[in-house]
């Protein structure tokens, strides 16, 4: 028989009966209210100018948090790994420049502490989705976790991954959907709406997707952030440049300032067309 | 290394350079124009009543089609198979009372004949859809061509089921993304809106999705049905029954009268959202 | 919920508390019996001096029937599509020069008459595993059938499969795995093993093993014919001809002469170690 | 296109032209070489008499190496964890008592030390495979480490997380194949045997097969040891409990003394057949 899955395992992470939706506030930020969260940002911070001048944009286009990453996972360990600390340091230097709310990806449970001082809310990226030890740190560290769901996690095992946190003593976790790998090559990942729209029925908390890691190439982002809108998603996690051709990571999937703006315009038209708005 | 990707290999199918898109007339129902074609109806033709009956209610929510399966492909073979010639023209019954043109799946090359004197467009089924010998029958026949996805064919394949359509003398196709099937069981497939933004760059020919089947639940299928005409879908093809509790297949996820008619009203707001109608 | 699961609906197909295995006959050959069968062949027929050549390494080298295919399904309708009729007759011939049997594949209902007149199994191939009428009419026509897995074919919709054969009159059934669709690009498919030792559990009837399309590659098809055997595959379906190179199609999967023997020998040594013989 | 490919990215995991295959040494134990390596033990340590008494019917049966998990990845929160450092004493206690050389999972990069200070080899489990901080923890450690395969790691990807343990200090590494997330049901896992004969090919490190995980259920796990051998496996890696139901983690998998003894004897029969011993 196929691998049993556990049921009713994640009391803190399902909805109760009647439970209503769970607001996770992030400073001024609301997910899971009437607003769609636009999250934009690069893939890595790389320099001062890029991530001042990417934030900026961002904000002016509609973003209302800013993303980067200081630590990457990176599949090679040739390949750029981020400028840890003094990356922790830019990102606050663009929240104190724009007023967006930061949220970065914690690899390491020993940069935990760190992270959580310098940014205002723990990403736990594909790959850690079950690093247990990274995820009870996370839960510990008193500030809000975006959730990524891994490759090939299961919802069910995606909620179990949040209960990890919950369990530990974590209060606000926002999950965030992010493309499934799949027998199909055509694009990076296989973005799964269906699961987002299973994912708020099991759950009282919010969810959100991330359409630039699933198309993997910046021309499909905008078609698979509409839909994500469209199924119900609390918000958008939204990779962007200042100059994306530059960029030391995920240079193909990356929004220059003017594709961002035309996104997440189109993505207000559509939240208003079910209701919610961005 | 990987299952070598043909390379161009479907110059019938594939969008040349600057190559405007075609649009697929089925009697006055244009699919790949600036309205989102919907198209209702149960899995099965089971009664008169019931296909009359839900064709009425599909035409009043706004559905331009009827679809409704007289030959059904079935796991096994002690399940109900369809009424097969009886249903075809229970279909044509139910087009004459509404006006509505009639898709209906054809899974035999003997039968191609039959179904294209009954019915206004050939429906070839994802488990059908690198049936050859049947493709070739299909494209002979002159109707329009509805190709599903298979849940396990990749774009390129699909393109290249396509070509073998139009190799064989079709000139109107029509595809269809359906959900795939990976590792997640929380629905009856994943439906990859990826590929229907990718197929819109690869082909000139229309592309529609079928929430139903990807959901496999009734209560998932307006949120997918809203992500897929966001996501730039040229129409839907939704079940519906008049009783679905009594429907003979896949009665988990039809959607009665109501609950199209609101899925019909969702997904006109959405299409206009994104510059549309429906 | 993920897709129901049938349970115990293939009452033909699955095996009955303490039911032995069952031994298909074709010919003098056994599926099922103490030894391990081996068939070889090419791809498709493609010339006289081929089949015949082919054969005779094949005979030589320990196999006990003979494969090649006249209707070839092939992705592109460009492709070489098989030789039809003229293929059936150079097997024949091939048959009459060696003494072994013939298994070949049927894509079209409308063929089965023909083919079960000149070969002595039928092949239904991976893209026509739920090609209801199709596996209806060789259940209908008195030959034994080997029945090939989908690429995304659970264990559970396999056997269904068989029944459609079985509950049309068919009575000799051979199942054959031959890879999986995953996210692995490795190699062209992934080999199930498992998936063979579930099917020597629920099923009376043989189960054979096709490593060359799994392997996709000629230099990995050796492990994968070991590993079968080992794992208690009735047999091996493997891909040989005289001159690989030129090969009209799966050419880098086909094992030269002295590759074939030598995948031959190294099996039945395997054979052996598992107290059976090739 | 898909998801990049590196090429030839990781040059101390990667086999050179012409480069012979690494043994790597265990204590006396050494894999690579012509013995297969079997390594038999609980999921996790429970008890002191469990685990002495499951080392020592491992030893009886062959077993060259003790494994035993001390911290326990689980999907749920609530269920058990392992003992932590009391069950790394324990298994240091039944190595003296066996002569077993031990090798066990180490989840938290903080625990690498003392995990290295108590096994012999350090295992890097499935859902650690690209836990990049652990990796180069275990690389530095000085310890030979054992690399699971993740559920949905390519070959290459393995290839590269392997890069990391190696860039980082580490010498002595060795893949185990576990089984991969499929559609499938079946078993818990697909294992995919064609990958290691894949690997064997790209790399020089030692490649063994844990065919518990993938069956997922003890009567299947037998066949798949058989394969795994066949197939050129440097190793097993097998599940085996003194009292398999009251097994407190994977019960249905663990194999009882008779059963792992049986297993044992089989695939050092097939072992012989394919030139090695075991």
């Amino acid at each position: 028989m196929a691998e049993p899955q556990p049921q009713k395992r994640a009391p803190l992470a399902e909805r109760a009966p009647g439970q209503p939706d769970t607001v996770v506030q992030v400073g001024p930020v609301a997910f899971g209210g009437p607003r769609v969260v636009l999250i934009g940002g690069p893939c890595a911070v790389e320099t001062r100018t890029q991530i001042l001048e990417t934030a900026r944009h961002a904000a002016e286009a509609g973003a209302a948090m800013l993303r980067g990453g200081a630590w990457k996972p990176r599949t090679s360990p040739y390949d750029f790994q981020g400028l840890g600390a003094e990356g922790l340091a830019l990102l606050a230097e663009a929240r104190r420049a724009t007023g967006l709310p930061v949220v970065t990806e914690v690899l390491d449970p020993r940069d935990v502490a760190a992270v959580a001082e310098a940014a205002d809310m723990l990403q736990i990226g594909s790959r850690s989705v079950q690093n247990f030890p990274l995820l009870r740190e996370a839960g510990q560290s008193g500030r809000p976790v975006l959730l990524k769901r891994g490759m090939m996690t299961t919802v069910e095992e995606w909620l179990n991954a949040a209960e990890h946190v919950l369990a530990a003593g974590g209060r606000d976790l926002v999950f965030c959907e992010r493309g499934i790998r799949t027998f199909e090559p055509a694009l990076r990942n296989t973005l799964d709406l269906g699961s987002v729209a299973v994912l708020k029925e099991r759950t009282h908390l919010p969810v959100i997707v991330d359409p630039s890691h699933a198309a993997g190439s910046a021309r499909f982002v905008k078609a698979l952030a509409l839909a994500a809108v469209a199924a119900g998603a609390d918000g958008l996690l939204v990779e962007t440049h200042c100059t994306p051709t530059d960029a030391r990571s995920d240079a193909g999937q990356s929004l220059d300032a003017a594709a961002f703006a035309d996104l997440a315009q189109a993505c207000r038209a559509v939240a208003r067309a079910v209701g919610r708005d961005l």
